[in-house]
């Protein structure tokens, strides 16, 4: 998505061998007229599959994550992301983020996802992919079926992206990074043909 | 707004006298379609005031307050809010949330808002306003003048509404919820003759 990928050329700082922040317009300031763009563009990849929910995680996926929804015209699901695991029933599943170097418990609350949800995982970076793998684990402790997994950036220098499409998974991302540094960021190209269904 | 006056009816749950869950469509899961007509609706309330930048806080707010950006066509912005001091030099300021019955530290990062800013603060709730008064001391201790502040669901039986408009801030609510109990939910009529701006 070449509006994606201009915004993360021009705004998007590399701190370190793996880390690119998108401070200005994905994380601490979001821009919304790209939000909207992101949420359409993912969605437009989905739109033939059914989904009856969105699913992300907070915050960083929030806002990509409701525009998708409101172009697939669906409700927009956040899991629950803390440091202990929950005291109720619920599904919950542990997972280590080797990018923020910390141990999450997700989970997700009864009642909001079940075998009738076809899901759409929306997340804002795939790095590792070792939350995605968390959330799709919750999705289909529910009884859910993952249906797609739509990334805003994915770095393929990393192997989430590998590993979710091996285990299966459609997973789509707006902008590949291919190799990143702190002078030059530089995207795989895509075939971008979708048929233009908003 | 009669839209989000039906949806609460409908789906809010009283669990306290001060606790009103709306997680089905604003907190644990979001409808896209009533974000986007309650940004639109807390855009045309302050879209003659020269708003620059929104600010909220994570994560209730996002949602509603990236629609109402993308209406006014500014980015929006997300204070932190943490248990701890920032370690940096930036402004932050100490709150304690009734509602959450927590002591938070609300912090923006330097460099996203100054003296050039007109801010507009969009929140989920206005309870007992803490936390939006925090905000609002953040945004004046970057330079920023504050226009107004949009609220989704202020609760009039408590005081947070009374003091902000005491204390100058012109806050507009999309629902005014007079009195809520297990069994009833009343809100306070509103006038709404807006231009029609969007």
């Amino acid at each position: 998505m070449e509006q994606l990928e201009e915004k993360i050329a021009r705004e998007g700082e590399v701190v370190s061998d793996d880390i690119l922040q998108v401070d200005t317009f994905l994380h601490r300031q979001i821009d919304p007229s790209l939000m909207d763009a992101m949420g359409k563009a993912l969605a437009q990849r989905f739109a033939d599959r059914g989904i009856t929910k969105v699913v992300t995680v907070a915050t960083g996926g929030i806002a990509p994550a409701v525009f998708t929804a409101m172009y697939l015209n669906v409700r927009c699901l956040i899991v629950d992301k803390n440091d202990t695991v929950p005291q109720d029933d619920r599904c919950f599943v542990s997972v280590t983020s080797r990018t923020q170097q910390k141990d999450f418990v997700l989970s997700i609350e009864n009642g909001y996802l079940n075998e009738k949800d076809h899901v759409l995982i929306v997340d804002d970076f795939l790095a590792n992919g070792n939350t995605i793998t968390g959330v799709a684990r919750l999705c289909h402790m529910a009884g859910a079926s993952v249906e797609g997994i739509g990334i805003c950036i994915e770095k393929c220098f990393q192997d989430g992206g590998t590993k979710l499409r091996e285990a299966g998974y459609d997973v789509q991302s707006l902008a590949l990074i291919r190799t990143m540094s702190e002078t030059a960021i530089s995207f795989r190209m895509q075939k971008e043909v979708l048929p233009d269904v908003f």
